[in-house]
């Protein structure tokens, strides 16, 4: 068993083309031995967004503060606040944004791409 | 893609030989759509616990409030605060338990047993 201090979990920054202002934490990856899924915690700063884009694996979300939206596959605004989760299908056009000017911060799951 | 708040869904006494106040939630299951992976939200009321059991798939574990600990395979004890995650192996014995006076709460994710 590994616990861990989630500070302590290295925050890097997300350089994908399309994401502004989003950071992101692995808290259980492969190097707690997770090999089947991965928790990772992202943080998005006021006016920031993820990439519009679209992938074959789904997410399992969970609000963790503050306010933001997630776009669906219809271009649709559906709002994400830490009382709610939500579900990315996959093969979802899909896109996280926050217009709000606290920031915003959710659990994002994942199988691993990687297996 | 699906978004609900947390507290219309469901909260479910665990009934499980070995369990004493422990509640759960799906957030995100079959029902939303999620066939490989389930997130539940379990709350353990002052001085209870989970049963100390054992089986094949890991639980991806996110403390959310309050304070417990997380027996581990070798009989440790192991804090859990909402500032911290944790992983149990599969295959490894544990329990949850809550010894402090206000409610624990934490996400245990896994991979869909019923696959």
């Amino acid at each position: 068993m590994i616990t861990h201090k989630d500070k302590e979990v290295t925050e890097k920054k997300i350089e994908m083309e399309g994401a502004d202002k989003v950071l992101m934490r692995i808290l259980i990856g492969m190097e707690e031995g997770s090999n089947d899924i991965i928790m990772r915690y992202f943080t998005i700063k006021p006016g920031g967004h993820t990439p519009r884009h679209i992938h074959s694996h789904p997410h399992i979300v969970k609000g963790m503060a503050g306010r933001g939206v997630i776009i669906d596959g219809e271009g649709k605004e559906n709002e994400l606040t830490e009382q709610m989760s939500a579900f990315v299908e996959p093969d979802e056009e899909h896109q996280f944004k926050n217009p709000s000017d606290e920031d915003f911060s959710f659990l994002c799951i994942i199988p691993n791409p990687d297996k």
